[in-house]
């Protein structure tokens, strides 16, 4: 199957006022619009895209395409002001049975492209949940067909700007154009009277303005929290900062950055928590919340690697390690050093536990026992109770609750998996 | 596929001369030599089993492939007396196409059946490498078909007891039979000219003795070492002994009793430290030899399990932490702690770091930085230099041994991992 990506557009509303900047070249929670389309739809099985661009846009696109190694045909639109239909005619020669069409400036997430590739003719959208309704395309829908199509037609449907085709389009999009002398989309779609196929609730928008862009960015970081590995604490209090900084971070830092930065924060509330353990717990929950970041900005601007999580993680025991070691340092010569070897060791073996778990099964410890869940001890939950017995000065009973939840929490999932194991067996 | 295996045997020398007790129920290595014929071969694809038996072990057999589960179909062959060939002519109904016939008292290893089904007629063996020459059943080529067979036939091939055959062979046993009166497979084979296979150097022998027993569970026990994973002192002290116990304790503990004894023997040692550490450091290279034993076990008898793996792991990250903190006790009051701490903590993150790998990539941390056996630092080769620094009462230079060497080598992955994944990037 092949896409054609209409890029031709020429971005003014982005770039202010100038012409050569290539609007799908806009990044969106860090990654260009059109990375994004060709990215998801490979992954779903796209052979080839067809990229038509306009004549001054075509040298950056070009070189962004090469990089990016997707493989590839770009068509140049001489006369991009004859309209995006007349773009998908330039497409003409190079598509064969069904293929796809979609908006180069639209972002879709990943769950409306699983939906949008079983359809037929134009996608729509009931509830354009994500759009800026007034502006939007609108689609009157006649047995399961457009009838009429526009920015100010009283449509209850959404065009998403997604179709599914074949090979019939070009007749009508050449026959609007010897009728108009240009040619758009919108009256290609209403003379061929195409099927609808409807995916609705999923995140979908087009960018036209920089706010656009905002949004855009918005909704993808908020979309891209794993549903698990989250503890209470994260849910509820860290979660929502970490998307805060994480919408403002994706186009500035990279995910390994970002994990840099966590760290270095969090070594540094080890430093202060030596000499001011109120100072260095506060640190430390700050480096929590950043801690959130790392996978956000990977997950949101599609830079996961699997050497990028296994880096955070390391250096997040790094970290629970050096601050421990400075709350013992604290209390000085009277320090129960053997408690704090315990708080450091049961600490540990909480993402040990879970980590040798998913190195043996490929599965995750707390969707096979859930209980684990209500137990606790995750490092977000951990770190938020360092932080509130460090603000009251209470060291050794911080210590000391560390030691025996953790250590319980490790015998727990020693009963729980061992009888898991014999049920199993 | 189906397979027919020859279990009507009477095991005499096994049993010491009662009849009743099936020979193919003898437990080699933990299992018996029938589960290990179904299960290896079911993982090969074949879809039933052919089972012929003799009257009197007919029960005991069909109560233990009930409980195995393989899909099967027991035959019994009234008149044993009459050759193990008499037992193939009871399949003859239940068999069609080509069809694997299997000598059930012999033991095979994964590579031969690997290699073995892919052959045609009688599988032959120039080395013979773990069988008794003398007592084995020779075989005779001519132009790649059998000329002649028999124990005191000058052939220099071995008849290792598996066949790939089509229903043709069941008149080659109905004329000797009718001629002889009974039918052995070697006449058969003869009659037959069957075509032979070469499969030379794997493991596969026949097991009539106690002796037999022995043997085959001695050369099981040591194709159960994984390739990967040891360090220095394992490969050259620890395997070495850890073998020859579990070839005594693999008919005997099950390998979650082998992992048990290991952590026992290790809290035992852990406790001895703080009083006695020279005591502590042997028992705890006593241990370390006998966690060698789980995993033999479990491979060796085919129980391997993720769970097993999993509760090994955390068991001996317990170990390691208590004897480690058993020897900071042992210095008293005047203990340097956070060298006890970092002892504590790098061994720990020696085993999660590789672990977590393991998650994040499903591939050997090892195998992809080899560079990073040549540093060092795996458990086996701790617990050996901390049992010799014990026993010369180096204490605190054996801790501070341990905080370097673990530490640094913490540093140099987080190093090679990283640098790996820039340019994997």
């Amino acid at each position: 199957m092949k896409a054609v990506i209409l890029a031709a557009g020429q971005g003014r509303r982005l770039s202010g006022g100038g012409v050569s900047f290539p609007k799908v070249l806009a990044k969106v929670a860090g990654r260009e619009l059109l990375y994004r389309h060709l990215k998801l739809l490979r992954e779903r099985g796209v052979e080839e895209f067809i990229v038509v661009v306009n004549p001054w846009t075509k040298a950056p696109i070009n070189d962004a395409l090469l990089r990016w190694g997707f493989p590839f045909r770009l068509v140049i639109n001489e006369r991009p002001e004859l309209g995006n239909g007349y773009s998908l005619l330039q497409a003409r020669d190079y598509v064969d049975g069904t293929f796809f069409v979609v908006m180069g400036d639209h972002v879709y997430e990943e769950a409306f492209l699983d939906e949008a590739i079983k359809g037929q003719g134009l996608i729509v959208d009931r509830r354009g949940e994500f759009i800026d309704r007034d502006e939007a395309t609108k689609v009157i829908l006649q047995d399961g067909r457009v009838r009429d199509i526009g920015k100010d037609v009283p449509g209850e449907w959404y065009d998403t700007g997604f179709f599914v085709l074949d090979r019939e389009i070009f007749d009508h999009a050449e026959a609007v154009l010897k009728e108009k002398g240009k040619v758009e989309m919108s009256d290609v779609v209403k003379r061929a009277e195409l099927r609808v196929t409807e995916v609705s609730g999923r995140l979908w928008l087009d960018v036209d303005t920089p706010q656009d862009l905002k949004r855009a960015t918005r909704f993808i970081v908020r979309r891209s929290v794993k549903p698990t590995g989250d503890g209470l604490i994260s849910r509820v209090i860290n979660r929502r900062l970490s998307l805060l900084l994480s919408e403002r971070l994706v186009n500035r830092l990279s995910p390994n950055q970002a994990s840099l930065l966590s760290t270095l924060v969090g070594l540094l509330a080890s430093l202060f928590a030596s000499i001011s353990p109120p100072l260095g717990g506060v640190l430390y929950q700050v480096s929590s919340i950043l801690d959130g970041t790392d996978g956000e900005i990977a997950r949101s601007s599609m830079k996961e690697s699997a050497f990028g999580g296994w880096m955070d993680s390391i250096l997040d025991r790094v970290v629970d390690f050096s601050f421990l070691l400075s709350l013992g340092l604290f209390l000085g010569p009277g320090v129960s050093w053997p408690v704090v070897a315990l708080a450091i060791f049961g600490s540990l073996m909480v993402s040990y536990t879970s980590e040798r778990y998913r190195a043996a099964t490929q599965r995750d410890l707390y969707e096979d026992i859930p209980l684990l869940l209500r137990i606790g001890g995750k490092r977000d939950e951990r770190i938020f109770l360092v932080m509130f017995l460090c603000i009251l000065e209470m060291i050794e009973e911080c210590l000391w609750a560390l030691a025996l939840w953790t250590n319980a929490r490790l015998l727990a999932v020693l009963f729980l998996v061992w009888r898991k194991g014999r049920k199993g067996a």
